[in-house]
């Protein structure tokens, strides 16, 4: 049989109204009064209705984040640091795979329907930046992902320009010629962009810009680098080098190589990027571009709370988060 | 400005009442004055309060999923899982990180302090099943994992026993003669289901159990398993079979017969437990005990919310998830 307040305001000897005040944190009440209540709560193992009293107190302690998908690693990885950087904060982290898809991104902006939560962190696919609204955002939001939100909302996100730029310069340095690029299709901009970076580099070395090196592939997973250094190998003049924009296609282009007898670096070097766990325990080991993950989860729940309590800065927030190139067997066996 | 009811009952030209009927389905409403307030709540952009109806209506059409740890990648792949069995039923799963921890999973029996979830799907660690009082959870329950809990609450999980003896017999049949373990030490039951299926299966074909091939490790990830490998290296008659009781020992186990220049599986054979796609995209690709994972999620999704609806069967649950023996190179190569 549920406990009711009465029951605890029967207790304690005080009326319902005082009991009420107590779990709600109201001023002005003894702390006699507030022991008796407290003791009544804990003997008849009263369970306030917390829905209720968090919607009076504007806070729940709660945030969610909204990713595409929990089965790629990196999104793993960063689900779990952001997770643990919130838990140091007395904050709990619920989690939501939009799959990309509009409809499920839809429920973030409008808060998640009615979830009692004080805010979000979102990493968008189909959910252009630049048109969310923050007028019409439910709760506060920080963005993490490629495309900048012009200013209109917090950003939490890798210089992936210039990481691409030195993933590519890694790689010319080793005196590699043909680098090829996998993943200039990826969504959310992220193909755009680490392209730039890529192009960059290689003009700044004077490498001539070879279109048949660049492939968009159809995802950002292992399956898809797979597919890609197959079409790779079928050309007339094979690349030397490949710079793949995450490492799932890294891990796929490597399955390829193998399969087809060739060695990795001296026949083909590889890089990645993200540095998941699977990249650094891989044979060979992969060199790839390592955001700082926990840098990257600290900062954007950081922000996040400053916002929900209103102590932030007042203009938007554009957070860079730093990275390092970690070179490992795939370029330097 | 926040629309108010008031504001949307004023366009429609009814009451406040009749405006708060149409938003929680009461009947007797006709059709005629629902059009004319939906239509006011679409001019306006009036966002219900969604937290207190579902207060109502007893049904968020939410459910969490609690998982010990997202970037392993064996619960990041069941989480992306559950989370479109749900969606295919119209509900959405918050995922929560325990770690494990006490504190994060009280917090899930008690329901996930007030959040407007309808039921929790739950992987213990910490946790005994059978010290889990289902008149003390606050919200229908399903669990996931090794431990039984005595036929008190629904239970969702693969044979662990039968699937370890199948694996170990596989190696067996393969004519290897010292087949290590490593994991035996392994949390929430974990190690000593596995165990049993290794043990029984070395008695069945007559092979000696020798404890110095039993590791216990300190964890159930790569660098567990790397260390754990080491340590059998250094051993006076090393392995030739080495059963993992998950793919994360068996791809650092790899690392280390990689690194130490033996060949897989000529000198060593490998075998893991969860099939993720790491494994099969590892050169040389591991042979494992691959669990239905999409049956897992929906039948645990499926489970949960008869239970929430009140439609499952009256008895408790005990479904037994099917499971094959997936051979790759790491046994064949």
């Amino acid at each position: 049989m549920a406990i009711r307040l009465s029951d605890v305001a029967a207790r304690a000897g005080v009326s319902v109204k005082t009991v009420s005040n107590v779990i709600n944190d109201y001023p002005h009440i003894t702390e006699q009064t507030r022991a008796k209540v407290e003791a009544a709560i804990a003997a008849l193992g009263y369970r306030p209705n917390v829905s209720a009293r968090s919607l009076r107190k504007g806070r729940s302690d709660f945030i969610a984040l909204a990713i595409p998908e929990m089965a790629s690693p990196y999104f793993a990885e960063l689900g779990a640091a952001i997770s643990r950087a919130a838990k140091r904060r007395g904050i709990t982290v619920l989690i939501d795979q939009t799959e990309g898809e509009a409809e499920a991104e839809k429920l973030v902006l409008d808060g998640m329907r009615g979830q009692l939560i004080d805010g979000i962190i979102f990493s968008p696919i189909t959910t252009a930046p630049t048109r969310i609204d923050l007028a019409e955002t439910a709760k506060p939001l920080v963005l993490l992902g490629e495309r900048h939100a012009g200013g209109g909302l917090d950003h939490v996100a890798v210089d992936s320009v210039q990481a691409s730029f030195d993933a590519t310069t890694h790689l010319i340095s080793l005196g590699r010629q043909r680098i090829a690029a996998i993943g200039v299709g990826g969504g959310a901009g992220t193909g755009s962009v680490r392209r730039k970076g890529y192009r960059r580099a290689l003009k700044a070395a004077g490498l001539p810009h070879d279109p048949s090196l660049e492939l968009a592939g159809t995802g950002y997973h292992r399956d898809d680098g797979a597919a890609s250094m197959r079409e790779l190998l079928t050309l007339p003049d094979p690349p030397d080098a490949v710079f793949c924009f995450n490492d799932l296609l890294a891990l796929g282009a490597l399955r390829t190589l193998a399969e087809a007898g060739l060695k990795v670096p001296d026949d083909v070097a590889v890089v990645g990027f993200d540095d998941i766990e699977d990249g650094r325990y891989h044979s060979p080991s992969l060199t790839t571009i390592s955001p700082d993950k926990e840098w990257l989860a600290d900062n954007a729940v950081a922000l996040l709370l400053d916002r929900i309590a209103g102590t932030g800065e007042a203009a938007r927030c554009d957070l860079t988060v730093p990275y390092t190139l970690q070179i490992r067997e795939s370029t330097c066996g």
